[in-house]
């Protein structure tokens, strides 16, 4: 637990709450983060997860939105096309949920101004 | 309110916090604050606030430790001395709670680093 202003937090909380995850969508994305993959479509990440199509779509939608996962698209012999994604590094994670804990700060410190 | 990390701040709340005062102490920084003045023993600032001298005691050395009042030995006609206090400028409170915040936030970073 991490001490902010006399209040406790969990670092996967700040993590959820800065991507503006449900706790499911967070579980989705944390089984990515935990199981970095090549080539998964939401069927697959679905079945891998328990969670259903779509959750993981939501959650996919919401983690692309913040630029941490890559997509791409896969052509299918039968014709057509399905969307593969892949997790960005954790490095890549990192950098993005401390950039939105700076511009927390930030609202923090203007208000100190405005005191 | 200010939020941070989905939860709801009060910015008087983290001053507070901050600089480790008791509520009694804040609402004393608080007055002092509000009503600067050049000089102004213990006795008086109990007078003013309502406080008894301990709390306004503890609640001086708490803002003394961490820079933000200045403390003047004033001698007395009678002989011996008291000690005046005079809390410095909101700009100087402004950037102190700042610093501090900038701790809590790099603790936050720390974290995510370890993550």
């Amino acid at each position: 637990m991490i001490d902010f202003a006399c209040k406790q937090f969990d670092i996967n909380e700040i993590i959820k709450c800065g991507f503006g995850l449900t706790r499911s969508e967070y579980k989705i994305f944390h089984f990515l983060v935990k199981n970095p993959q090549k080539e998964a479509d939401t069927n697959k990440i679905s079945k891998q997860t328990g969670f259903d199509l779509t959750t993981v779509q939501k959650a996919v939608k919401k983690i692309y939105g913040h630029g941490l996962i890559i997509r791409r698209q896969k052509n299918l012999a039968k014709g057509g096309y399905t969307f593969t994604y892949m997790i960005k590094s954790k490095e890549e994670i990192r950098d993005a949920i401390k950039k939105i804990i700076r511009n927390w700060t930030k609202t923090v410190e203007e208000n100190i101004d405005r005191w």
